[in-house]
């Protein structure tokens, strides 16, 4: 593309560094912004730029947060000793929004994925493990997705703590809530049937 | 949503407000932003800043530009007296990529389009047929898409101008290049029936 105007050109190629976003996309984006105000540019930079430098990952669970212990691990009516796995910020606030988990999170910031070259090392495992052999832990919930990386992730994570005593889960692989069962896959169905949950108790919600 | 951390919330709010992204979309993008380095967000804030308040419009044709006139209107060696509307700056930089034109543009800003409360006040039609009336054209190409809004922007333009002694012309509409004839549109056909090119010409390029 022969842009004609520098400034418009280095716009669209920084914004096309962003995953999912084309250089189409990103001059349409651009243009949109050329017809809006000044200060609604402005307003998106400095959001940008505050979020980048002054956020901060919670310490105790690694969670994005604006504070060193994020209001989740702060919250003295939650269950410490029962932590649940996850991979990020969204998946938190997947689980938060189900309003069914007492407990804390541990936020690994990923899953092991040799082909993106993410190593154990990179995610913060250790200090999941060392909660668990300081014996601060009851129960691990591992809710990471259902793929390869996810089950590699888990069960790296489950080697380490398996001879500690604690009680371990994963979240259960099944039928979506509304899905007709003649379209799932074999692999869930079949889940769901080995895992199959007593009548009485399949309704609960707690 | 419920965000772990007003940044990132204020982040996502600004980014889902340009055009196509939504809240999901912008999230996923802040948690990109977050795991590249701080240089990254500084030279994306950095250029739509500058982009935003630097960039200006050729007083010529009102192309985006960082001069006053922009190159291709100051280009001696194009010819002054040929201009094709276009709506923005994409369909200057599509039509430049042919290669093919070689007279100077006149940018309109947009199309009228009273369901989007665009006017004719609102776009830059007014200069055009000033230049008009000056007699400093011989040839106007309308390049609009083809849709109702520039259809009406043609006519609306069309009917001013076309008292005065110059030569008017719409790009041709037709059968894409490429494209199956079965596949084609009816109107799209018709069109192309009506408008047939002697075959002798058919397959030049200028």
């Amino acid at each position: 593309m022969e842009f004609p105007s520098k400034l418009l050109e280095k716009a669209v190629e920084e914004v096309s560094q962003l995953p999912g976003i084309g250089k189409r996309t990103a001059l349409r984006l651009m243009l949109h912004l050329l017809k809006q105000s000044e200060e609604q540019t402005m307003h998106l930079a400095t959001a940008l730029t505050k979020m980048r430098t002054d956020i901060i990952f919670c310490t105790s669970c690694h969670n994005i947060s604006d504070k060193e212990v994020c209001d989740i691990c702060e919250n003295p009516l939650r269950d410490h000793r029962t932590i649940c796995v996850v991979e990020d910020v969204r998946d938190v606030m997947a689980l938060e929004n189900t309003q069914l988990f007492k407990g804390i999170y541990h936020v690994l910031g990923g899953k092991i994925s040799p082909i993106d070259g993410i190593g154990p090392s990179q995610l913060k495992i250790q200090s999941l493990v060392d909660k668990v052999k300081n014996g601060e832990v009851s129960e691990i919930i591992f809710a990471l997705s259902s793929t390869m990386e996810g089950d590699t992730t888990n069960f790296y994570i489950y080697k380490q703590i398996k001879d500690y005593n604690i009680i371990t889960s994963t979240i259960a692989r099944g039928i979506a809530v509304g899905d007709e069962l003649e379209y799932a896959d074999e692999v869930t169905l079949g889940r769901s049937l080995v895992h199959r949950v007593p009548f009485e108790n399949a309704f609960k919600t707690i």
